[in-house]
């Protein structure tokens, strides 16, 4: 367990996973240290690969004595770490199995489209993997619809483990929205979605952290070498 | 949650991946239904549909009137709602991270190298992949020998989260063992992992639902219609 009381986090202003650890952080009034890891291909923070051996990749939570790495898993932390009010996961064993599920659905299905659409190699892929990460993003607006109960949040009228997981599509999708002119969240496909991606990006513990469209697009077009 | 207090399983005998629910159940001496899926292609039951909508696959816990759905997910409902001992994660939050984070490596990185073994189109590709898994089972077994202490488990004296995640490798690896003639698990680079697969294998909690080897290797011969 960790020794002293000190916390950091290394992350990077662009990824959305990093995101998840700084949410959850500002949600339990967590103070830390944000060390920014540049994206820099081929060349990671000595402290980066000395926290995150395994993965070497953002974001890490550094608390005390110990890593923690995989950005779920470093909210579920923060929420046991710190178990004072708010919760982040709900109490009860349904409730919190549901979370999870929707959870690893966000990272592997919803995720797994996104990558699909962002490397296909020709119009035709491109647009198979749209219609899987459209068919994924009705899924998620059945769940809001049926678990907010029409309070705001997929838990309900708080954010919670669902909101932070699915909240971190909204950048990538924002930037192949941008990229490729399609819109991926609309009013008459995701109603629901539309108005809570506003609730998510607005809130106090999101805010902050969540770059704008703009600095992500610019982002994107330089890492990929995009005129 | 439920309502009512029964206790079904879908699995299917040959998953690996519903040997973790019942190896979870049994620990908790829960009493449940087992219903076996048939492994039969592009059929199946009404019931996997209708309780699995999203990913129609085995495992299934179904507990009164809500269903949970995939594996870890379910090993920790069976944690949560039925808290008595033995607890399957450990109780610390850093080592409930931990623990989460070998189960998501399990997940992730050992069964994707499995598969890419199994599905790999030439001997260049199955080389690679199989110098892949045995990297992946080179790390496990560094993080047996630092969290089993001398005790047996990944967690200690006693079968925990870990333990169950990685033992649903074994029945994978001895198939692919047995049709590559290629030993991964092997006294020279992994002998604690040898020491805690035979453990595993036979402790009482596992024993009952682990398929032998010459059954699982009937059973692929037959899936890929192999002479």
């Amino acid at each position: 367990m960790a020794q002293n009381d000190t916390v950091k986090v290394i992350g990077s202003w662009s990824s959305p996973f990093a995101l998840r650890a700084r949410v959850a952080l500002h949600l339990k009034s967590v103070k830390y240290e944000y060390l920014d890891e540049p994206y820099v291909l081929k060349s990671k923070s000595e402290l980066l690969i000395k926290s995150n051996p395994i993965h070497k990749k953002v974001p890490v939570l550094i608390h005390g004595d110990v890593s923690i790495c995989e950005s779920l898993n470093i909210v579920q932390y923060v929420d046991e770490a710190w178990p004072s009010d708010p919760s982040i996961l709900p109490s009860q064993p349904y409730d919190r199995a549901s979370a999870r599920f929707w959870a690893q659905y966000v990272d592997d299905k919803c995720f797994g489209s996104l990558d699909a659409v962002a490397g296909a190699k020709d119009d035709e892929g491109r647009k198979a993997a749209a219609g899987k990460l459209m068919e994924c993003l009705g899924i998620l607006e059945e769940t809001f619809q049926k678990s907010s109960k029409g309070l705001g949040f997929f838990g309900g009228e708080n954010i919670g483990y669902i909101d932070i997981a699915c909240g971190t599509l909204l950048g990538p999708i924002s930037v192949i929205e941008a990229f490729s002119g399609v819109k991926f969240l609309q009013e008459e496909t995701t109603p629901g979605l539309m108005k809570w991606a506003e609730r998510f990006r607005t809130h106090e513990a999101v805010n902050p952290y969540m770059p704008s469209v703009e600095e992500l697009v610019a982002f994107a077009k330089q890492k990929f070498s995009i005129q």
